[in-house]
Protein backbone atom coordinates (compact mmCIF):
# COMPACT_ATOMS: atom_id res chain seq x y z
CA UNK A 1 0.00 0.00 0.00
CA UNK A 2 2.76 2.59 0.71
CA UNK A 3 5.46 3.38 -1.84
CA UNK A 4 8.93 1.68 -0.44
CA UNK A 5 12.01 4.37 -0.08
CA UNK A 6 13.20 3.38 -3.49
CA UNK A 7 17.14 3.61 -2.26
CA UNK A 8 18.61 2.85 -5.36
CA UNK A 9 18.62 6.09 -7.07
CA UNK A 10 19.07 9.92 -6.37
CA UNK A 11 16.03 10.67 -4.52
CA UNK A 12 14.40 13.76 -5.18
CA UNK A 13 13.08 16.68 -2.72
CA UNK A 14 9.84 15.03 -2.34
CA UNK A 15 11.40 11.89 -0.86
CA UNK A 16 13.82 13.19 0.79
CA UNK A 17 11.11 14.99 2.90
CA UNK A 18 9.69 11.77 3.39
CA UNK A 19 12.92 10.08 4.63
CA UNK A 20 13.36 12.92 6.91
CA UNK A 21 10.11 12.75 8.54
CA UNK A 22 10.07 9.17 8.46
CA UNK A 23 13.42 9.19 10.30
CA UNK A 24 11.76 11.38 13.34
CA UNK A 25 8.76 9.00 13.07
CA UNK A 26 11.15 6.00 13.83
CA UNK A 27 12.88 7.71 16.59
CA UNK A 28 9.49 8.74 18.08
CA UNK A 29 7.91 5.76 17.45
CA UNK A 30 11.08 3.76 19.27
CA UNK A 31 10.84 5.85 22.41
CA UNK A 32 7.19 6.17 22.68
CA UNK A 33 5.57 3.55 20.80
CA UNK A 34 4.24 2.97 17.03
CA UNK A 35 0.83 3.00 18.65
CA UNK A 36 1.32 7.02 20.47
CA UNK A 37 2.78 7.84 16.98
CA UNK A 38 -0.78 10.04 15.58
CA UNK A 39 -0.55 12.07 12.62
CA UNK A 40 -0.31 14.93 15.32
CA UNK A 41 2.41 13.65 17.22
CA UNK A 42 4.46 13.43 14.30
CA UNK A 43 3.32 16.60 13.01
CA UNK A 44 4.44 18.61 16.10
CA UNK A 45 8.00 16.76 16.29
CA UNK A 46 8.75 17.33 12.70
CA UNK A 47 7.04 20.88 12.92
CA UNK A 48 4.83 20.25 9.88
CA UNK A 49 1.17 20.86 9.10
CA UNK A 50 -1.06 17.88 9.91
CA UNK A 51 -3.01 18.73 6.45
CA UNK A 52 0.29 18.27 4.84
CA UNK A 53 1.07 14.31 6.69
CA UNK A 54 -2.51 13.45 6.27
CA UNK A 55 -1.64 14.52 2.19
CA UNK A 56 1.61 12.03 2.22
CA UNK A 57 0.10 9.34 4.70
CA UNK A 58 -3.63 8.96 4.30
CA UNK A 59 -4.23 7.44 7.90
CA UNK A 60 -2.17 6.35 11.09
CA UNK A 61 -2.13 3.05 9.74
CA UNK A 62 0.27 3.86 7.03
CA UNK A 63 2.10 6.17 8.42
CA UNK A 64 2.86 2.68 10.91
CA UNK A 65 3.71 0.88 7.98
CA UNK A 66 5.58 3.40 6.63
CA UNK A 67 7.67 3.68 9.59
CA UNK A 68 8.31 0.48 10.10
CA UNK A 69 8.99 0.35 6.22
CA UNK A 70 11.66 3.23 6.90
CA UNK A 71 13.32 1.53 9.79
CA UNK A 72 14.16 -2.00 7.98
CA UNK A 73 15.79 0.15 5.37
CA UNK A 74 17.69 2.29 8.14
CA UNK A 75 18.33 -1.13 9.65
CA UNK A 76 19.60 -2.59 6.53
CA UNK A 77 21.80 0.13 5.51
CA UNK A 78 23.37 0.66 8.82
CA UNK A 79 23.96 -2.84 10.19
CA UNK A 80 23.45 -5.77 7.31
CA UNK A 81 24.90 -4.36 4.29
CA UNK A 82 28.39 -3.44 6.08
CA UNK A 83 28.36 -6.99 7.25
CA UNK A 84 28.02 -8.47 4.45
CA UNK A 85 30.76 -7.03 3.08
CA UNK A 86 32.96 -8.82 5.97
CA UNK A 87 34.23 -12.01 4.57
CA UNK A 88 31.95 -15.08 5.02
CA UNK A 89 32.24 -16.92 7.96
CA UNK A 90 32.75 -16.35 11.49
CA UNK A 91 33.98 -12.65 10.85
CA UNK A 92 30.83 -11.53 9.19
CA UNK A 93 28.69 -13.57 11.49
CA UNK A 94 30.66 -10.94 14.24
CA UNK A 95 30.20 -8.09 12.30
CA UNK A 96 26.47 -8.77 11.98
CA UNK A 97 25.54 -8.92 15.95
CA UNK A 98 29.01 -6.12 16.47
CA UNK A 99 27.11 -3.70 14.33
CA UNK A 100 24.39 -4.12 15.45
CA UNK A 101 25.53 -3.56 19.13
CA UNK A 102 27.33 -0.55 18.22
CA UNK A 103 23.92 0.90 16.98
CA UNK A 104 22.32 0.23 19.83
CA UNK A 105 25.03 1.43 22.26
CA UNK A 106 25.48 4.67 19.84
CA UNK A 107 21.51 4.76 20.95
CA UNK A 108 20.81 6.61 17.33
CA UNK A 109 16.75 6.28 18.13
CA UNK A 110 16.29 7.57 21.59
CA UNK A 111 13.98 4.57 22.54
CA UNK A 112 16.99 2.16 21.15
CA UNK A 113 16.06 -0.43 19.29
CA UNK A 114 12.71 0.08 16.93
CA UNK A 115 12.59 -3.30 16.46
CA UNK A 116 12.66 -4.70 19.26
CA UNK A 117 9.80 -1.66 20.90
CA UNK A 118 7.56 -2.20 17.80
CA UNK A 119 7.88 -6.32 18.83
CA UNK A 120 6.98 -5.80 22.32
CA UNK A 121 4.12 -3.82 21.35
CA UNK A 122 2.72 -5.16 18.56
CA UNK A 123 2.82 -9.12 19.50
CA UNK A 124 -0.11 -9.03 20.92
CA UNK A 125 -2.04 -7.13 18.53
CA UNK A 126 -3.18 -9.08 15.51
CA UNK A 127 -3.26 -6.92 12.09
CA UNK A 128 -0.57 -5.92 9.57
CA UNK A 129 1.35 -3.38 11.66
CA UNK A 130 2.44 -6.37 13.71
CA UNK A 131 2.61 -8.51 10.48
CA UNK A 132 5.23 -6.15 9.00
CA UNK A 133 6.96 -6.30 12.45
CA UNK A 134 7.44 -9.49 12.86
CA UNK A 135 8.98 -9.86 8.61
CA UNK A 136 11.10 -7.61 9.73
CA UNK A 137 12.32 -9.22 12.41
CA UNK A 138 12.26 -12.75 10.78
CA UNK A 139 14.49 -11.49 8.16
CA UNK A 140 16.84 -10.48 10.58
CA UNK A 141 16.64 -13.86 12.37
CA UNK A 142 17.57 -15.33 8.44
CA UNK A 143 20.49 -13.44 8.25
CA UNK A 144 22.19 -14.31 11.21
CA UNK A 145 20.93 -17.41 10.30
CA UNK A 146 22.30 -18.02 6.79
CA UNK A 147 25.46 -16.44 8.31
CA UNK A 148 25.85 -19.12 11.27
CA UNK A 149 25.58 -21.67 8.51
CA UNK A 150 28.37 -20.03 6.15
CA UNK A 151 30.49 -20.03 9.18
CA UNK A 152 29.72 -23.84 9.26
CA UNK A 153 30.55 -24.56 5.71
CA UNK A 154 33.74 -22.76 6.19
CA UNK A 155 35.16 -24.82 9.21
CA UNK A 156 34.84 -22.42 11.89
CA UNK A 157 32.11 -23.68 13.42
CA UNK A 158 30.58 -26.87 14.71
CA UNK A 159 28.89 -28.30 11.79
CA UNK A 160 26.35 -30.09 14.27
CA UNK A 161 25.12 -26.90 15.27
CA UNK A 162 21.59 -26.13 14.62
CA UNK A 163 21.58 -22.80 13.40
CA UNK A 164 18.16 -21.84 14.64
CA UNK A 165 19.55 -22.52 17.99
CA UNK A 166 22.75 -20.59 17.78
CA UNK A 167 20.77 -17.41 16.37
CA UNK A 168 18.26 -18.04 18.99
CA UNK A 169 21.17 -17.57 22.23
CA UNK A 170 22.79 -14.69 20.21
CA UNK A 171 19.71 -12.68 19.48
CA UNK A 172 18.53 -13.16 23.12
CA UNK A 173 21.64 -11.41 24.08
CA UNK A 174 21.79 -8.64 21.90
CA UNK A 175 18.22 -8.09 22.69
CA UNK A 176 18.51 -7.86 26.43
CA UNK A 177 21.79 -5.68 26.66
CA UNK A 178 19.21 -3.22 24.11
CA UNK A 179 16.77 -3.87 26.82
CA UNK A 180 19.30 -3.27 29.61
CA UNK A 181 20.61 -0.33 28.44
CA UNK A 182 17.49 1.48 27.84
CA UNK A 183 15.71 0.06 31.36
CA UNK A 184 18.55 0.84 33.51
CA UNK A 185 20.96 3.15 31.53
CA UNK A 186 23.42 0.09 31.86
CA UNK A 187 25.74 0.49 29.14
CA UNK A 188 27.91 -2.28 31.28
CA UNK A 189 25.07 -4.92 29.69
CA UNK A 190 26.31 -4.18 26.28
CA UNK A 191 29.99 -5.58 27.57
CA UNK A 192 28.45 -8.66 29.09
CA UNK A 193 26.62 -9.28 25.73
CA UNK A 194 29.71 -9.76 24.06
CA UNK A 195 31.18 -12.08 26.80
CA UNK A 196 28.43 -14.11 26.42
CA UNK A 197 28.60 -14.52 22.69
CA UNK A 198 31.94 -14.82 22.59
CA UNK A 199 32.26 -17.38 25.25
CA UNK A 200 28.93 -19.24 23.08
CA UNK A 201 30.80 -18.99 20.10
CA UNK A 202 34.23 -20.47 21.69
CA UNK A 203 32.92 -23.30 22.47
CA UNK A 204 31.00 -23.63 18.94
CA UNK A 205 34.73 -23.07 17.48
CA UNK A 206 35.98 -25.68 20.12
CA UNK A 207 33.94 -28.36 19.00
CA UNK A 208 34.45 -27.44 15.36
CA UNK A 209 38.11 -27.80 15.53
CA UNK A 210 37.61 -31.15 17.84
CA UNK A 211 36.02 -32.43 15.12
CA UNK A 212 38.50 -31.65 12.48
CA UNK A 213 41.66 -33.10 14.68
CA UNK B 1 -0.17 6.23 46.88
CA UNK B 2 -1.80 3.03 45.94
CA UNK B 3 -2.87 1.10 48.69
CA UNK B 4 -0.99 -2.31 48.19
CA UNK B 5 -2.92 -5.62 47.58
CA UNK B 6 -2.53 -6.98 51.29
CA UNK B 7 -2.51 -10.42 50.52
CA UNK B 8 -1.98 -12.07 54.31
CA UNK B 9 -5.31 -11.21 55.58
CA UNK B 10 -8.48 -12.34 53.98
CA UNK B 11 -9.70 -9.99 51.46
CA UNK B 12 -13.01 -8.08 51.78
CA UNK B 13 -15.85 -7.63 49.22
CA UNK B 14 -14.15 -4.35 47.73
CA UNK B 15 -10.52 -5.79 47.87
CA UNK B 16 -11.88 -9.06 45.61
CA UNK B 17 -13.01 -6.44 43.29
CA UNK B 18 -9.79 -4.27 43.33
CA UNK B 19 -8.01 -7.05 42.50
CA UNK B 20 -10.45 -8.81 39.96
CA UNK B 21 -10.30 -5.75 38.05
CA UNK B 22 -6.51 -5.28 38.39
CA UNK B 23 -6.09 -8.71 37.21
CA UNK B 24 -8.18 -7.77 33.97
CA UNK B 25 -5.41 -4.48 33.80
CA UNK B 26 -2.91 -6.58 33.52
CA UNK B 27 -4.33 -8.79 31.23
CA UNK B 28 -5.06 -5.62 29.02
CA UNK B 29 -2.29 -3.98 29.42
CA UNK B 30 -0.26 -7.24 28.60
CA UNK B 31 -1.69 -7.37 25.10
CA UNK B 32 -2.16 -4.11 24.14
CA UNK B 33 0.47 -1.96 26.58
CA UNK B 34 0.09 -0.54 29.70
CA UNK B 35 -0.22 3.55 28.06
CA UNK B 36 -3.75 2.01 26.33
CA UNK B 37 -4.68 1.44 29.69
CA UNK B 38 -6.55 3.95 30.28
CA UNK B 39 -10.29 4.32 32.68
CA UNK B 40 -12.63 3.51 29.69
CA UNK B 41 -10.62 0.65 28.03
CA UNK B 42 -10.85 -1.34 31.90
CA UNK B 43 -14.60 -0.59 32.11
CA UNK B 44 -15.36 -1.87 28.94
CA UNK B 45 -13.01 -4.75 29.62
CA UNK B 46 -14.33 -5.51 33.28
CA UNK B 47 -17.77 -4.21 32.17
CA UNK B 48 -17.82 -2.05 35.13
CA UNK B 49 -19.13 1.65 34.88
CA UNK B 50 -16.22 4.68 33.93
CA UNK B 51 -17.34 6.63 36.93
CA UNK B 52 -16.96 3.55 39.58
CA UNK B 53 -13.31 2.90 38.12
CA UNK B 54 -12.48 6.53 38.26
CA UNK B 55 -13.81 6.79 41.79
CA UNK B 56 -12.08 3.53 42.82
CA UNK B 57 -8.42 4.93 41.11
CA UNK B 58 -8.49 8.78 40.77
CA UNK B 59 -6.27 8.53 37.54
CA UNK B 60 -4.86 6.99 34.34
CA UNK B 61 -1.61 6.67 36.24
CA UNK B 62 -2.96 5.88 39.84
CA UNK B 63 -4.30 2.72 37.44
CA UNK B 64 -1.51 2.13 35.63
CA UNK B 65 0.58 1.83 38.86
CA UNK B 66 -1.79 -0.19 40.63
CA UNK B 67 -1.70 -2.42 37.50
CA UNK B 68 1.90 -2.80 37.93
CA UNK B 69 1.81 -3.11 41.24
CA UNK B 70 -0.90 -6.25 41.16
CA UNK B 71 1.14 -8.06 38.51
CA UNK B 72 4.16 -7.61 40.93
CA UNK B 73 1.56 -9.72 43.34
CA UNK B 74 0.66 -12.52 40.89
CA UNK B 75 4.35 -12.90 39.56
CA UNK B 76 5.57 -13.19 43.36
CA UNK B 77 3.18 -15.59 44.36
CA UNK B 78 3.29 -17.98 41.32
CA UNK B 79 6.78 -17.65 40.36
CA UNK B 80 9.16 -16.54 43.00
CA UNK B 81 7.57 -18.18 46.55
CA UNK B 82 7.07 -21.59 44.81
CA UNK B 83 10.66 -21.64 43.67
CA UNK B 84 11.72 -20.22 47.41
CA UNK B 85 9.85 -23.46 48.91
CA UNK B 86 12.15 -25.32 46.73
CA UNK B 87 16.53 -26.60 48.39
CA UNK B 88 18.65 -23.98 48.02
CA UNK B 89 21.06 -24.03 45.13
CA UNK B 90 20.96 -25.10 41.97
CA UNK B 91 17.85 -26.94 42.40
CA UNK B 92 16.13 -23.49 43.49
CA UNK B 93 17.77 -21.44 40.94
CA UNK B 94 16.38 -23.81 38.23
CA UNK B 95 13.09 -23.65 40.11
CA UNK B 96 13.09 -19.77 39.39
CA UNK B 97 13.29 -20.27 35.71
CA UNK B 98 11.41 -23.33 35.07
CA UNK B 99 8.26 -21.71 36.77
CA UNK B 100 8.73 -18.24 34.76
CA UNK B 101 8.61 -20.22 31.71
CA UNK B 102 5.93 -22.37 32.51
CA UNK B 103 3.79 -18.91 33.25
CA UNK B 104 4.57 -17.57 29.98
CA UNK B 105 4.16 -20.37 28.31
CA UNK B 106 0.66 -21.05 29.79
CA UNK B 107 0.15 -17.56 28.26
CA UNK B 108 -1.70 -16.95 31.58
CA UNK B 109 -2.18 -13.40 30.28
CA UNK B 110 -2.49 -12.62 26.58
CA UNK B 111 0.02 -10.32 26.06
CA UNK B 112 3.24 -13.07 27.53
CA UNK B 113 4.71 -11.88 30.35
CA UNK B 114 3.49 -8.35 31.74
CA UNK B 115 6.68 -7.20 32.53
CA UNK B 116 8.48 -7.76 29.50
CA UNK B 117 5.75 -6.10 27.85
CA UNK B 118 5.95 -3.01 30.25
CA UNK B 119 9.86 -2.75 30.02
CA UNK B 120 9.93 -2.61 26.39
CA UNK B 121 6.91 0.05 26.56
CA UNK B 122 8.68 2.56 29.54
CA UNK B 123 12.07 2.08 28.67
CA UNK B 124 11.67 5.30 26.92
CA UNK B 125 8.80 7.26 28.73
CA UNK B 126 10.84 8.52 31.89
CA UNK B 127 8.12 8.91 35.12
CA UNK B 128 6.84 7.06 37.90
CA UNK B 129 4.93 4.19 35.81
CA UNK B 130 9.03 3.25 34.16
CA UNK B 131 10.55 3.59 37.61
CA UNK B 132 7.95 0.99 39.40
CA UNK B 133 8.42 -1.38 35.74
CA UNK B 134 12.53 -0.82 36.50
CA UNK B 135 12.54 -1.64 39.91
CA UNK B 136 9.87 -4.62 39.55
CA UNK B 137 12.26 -6.27 37.47
CA UNK B 138 15.26 -5.34 39.29
CA UNK B 139 13.64 -7.11 41.36
CA UNK B 140 13.20 -10.35 39.16
CA UNK B 141 17.27 -10.19 38.78
CA UNK B 142 18.24 -9.60 42.66
CA UNK B 143 15.90 -13.26 43.54
CA UNK B 144 18.05 -14.82 40.47
CA UNK B 145 21.48 -13.49 41.45
CA UNK B 146 20.47 -14.70 45.37
CA UNK B 147 19.57 -18.26 43.63
CA UNK B 148 22.83 -18.49 41.91
CA UNK B 149 24.86 -16.99 44.85
CA UNK B 150 23.08 -19.86 46.84
CA UNK B 151 24.12 -22.37 44.39
CA UNK B 152 28.11 -21.32 44.30
CA UNK B 153 27.82 -21.49 48.15
CA UNK B 154 26.37 -24.99 47.94
CA UNK B 155 29.54 -26.26 45.29
CA UNK B 156 26.88 -26.37 42.58
CA UNK B 157 28.28 -23.26 40.60
CA UNK B 158 31.61 -22.06 39.93
CA UNK B 159 32.41 -20.01 42.52
CA UNK B 160 34.77 -17.62 39.94
CA UNK B 161 31.40 -16.84 37.97
CA UNK B 162 29.83 -13.31 38.12
CA UNK B 163 26.45 -13.99 39.61
CA UNK B 164 24.95 -10.83 37.47
CA UNK B 165 26.76 -11.98 34.37
CA UNK B 166 25.11 -15.01 34.19
CA UNK B 167 21.68 -13.74 35.84
CA UNK B 168 22.30 -11.46 32.22
CA UNK B 169 22.45 -14.23 29.82
CA UNK B 170 19.68 -16.49 32.13
CA UNK B 171 17.03 -13.73 31.82
CA UNK B 172 18.02 -12.54 28.10
CA UNK B 173 16.90 -16.69 27.07
CA UNK B 174 13.85 -16.57 29.28
CA UNK B 175 12.93 -13.32 27.29
CA UNK B 176 13.45 -14.30 24.49
CA UNK B 177 11.52 -17.34 24.48
CA UNK B 178 8.67 -15.17 25.64
CA UNK B 179 9.46 -12.86 22.44
CA UNK B 180 9.36 -15.57 20.09
CA UNK B 181 6.15 -17.36 21.25
CA UNK B 182 4.29 -13.70 21.38
CA UNK B 183 5.79 -12.59 17.79
CA UNK B 184 5.89 -15.73 16.08
CA UNK B 185 3.66 -18.31 18.11
CA UNK B 186 6.46 -20.22 18.27
CA UNK B 187 6.19 -22.44 21.25
CA UNK B 188 9.48 -24.40 20.36
CA UNK B 189 11.21 -20.99 21.69
CA UNK B 190 10.89 -22.65 25.03
CA UNK B 191 13.10 -25.44 24.29
CA UNK B 192 15.28 -23.97 22.85
CA UNK B 193 15.74 -21.03 26.20
CA UNK B 194 15.56 -24.26 27.97
CA UNK B 195 18.42 -25.97 26.09
CA UNK B 196 20.69 -23.07 26.30
CA UNK B 197 20.66 -22.39 30.16
CA UNK B 198 21.12 -26.25 30.67
CA UNK B 199 24.03 -26.11 28.51
CA UNK B 200 25.15 -23.11 29.87
CA UNK B 201 24.88 -24.50 33.54
CA UNK B 202 26.19 -27.49 32.68
CA UNK B 203 29.56 -25.45 32.06
CA UNK B 204 29.21 -23.62 35.18
CA UNK B 205 28.62 -26.76 36.91
CA UNK B 206 31.87 -28.52 35.49
CA UNK B 207 33.75 -25.64 35.94
CA UNK B 208 32.70 -26.05 39.85
CA UNK B 209 33.47 -30.01 39.61
CA UNK B 210 36.85 -29.43 38.34
CA UNK B 211 37.92 -26.93 41.15
CA UNK B 212 36.66 -29.04 43.48
CA UNK B 213 38.98 -32.54 42.34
Amino acid sequence: VTAPLRLGRPPGQGERTREAVLRIAVDVASAEGLEGLTIGRLAAAAELSKSGLFARFGSKQELQLATVEAARHIFVDEVVKPALAVERGLARLAALYERWLAYAEARVFRGGCFFAAAAAEFDGRPGPVRDRVAAANREWLTALERAVREAQSAGHLDGKLEPAQLVFEVNALVMAANQHFQLYGDRHAFKRARAAIAARLDHARKAAATKRS
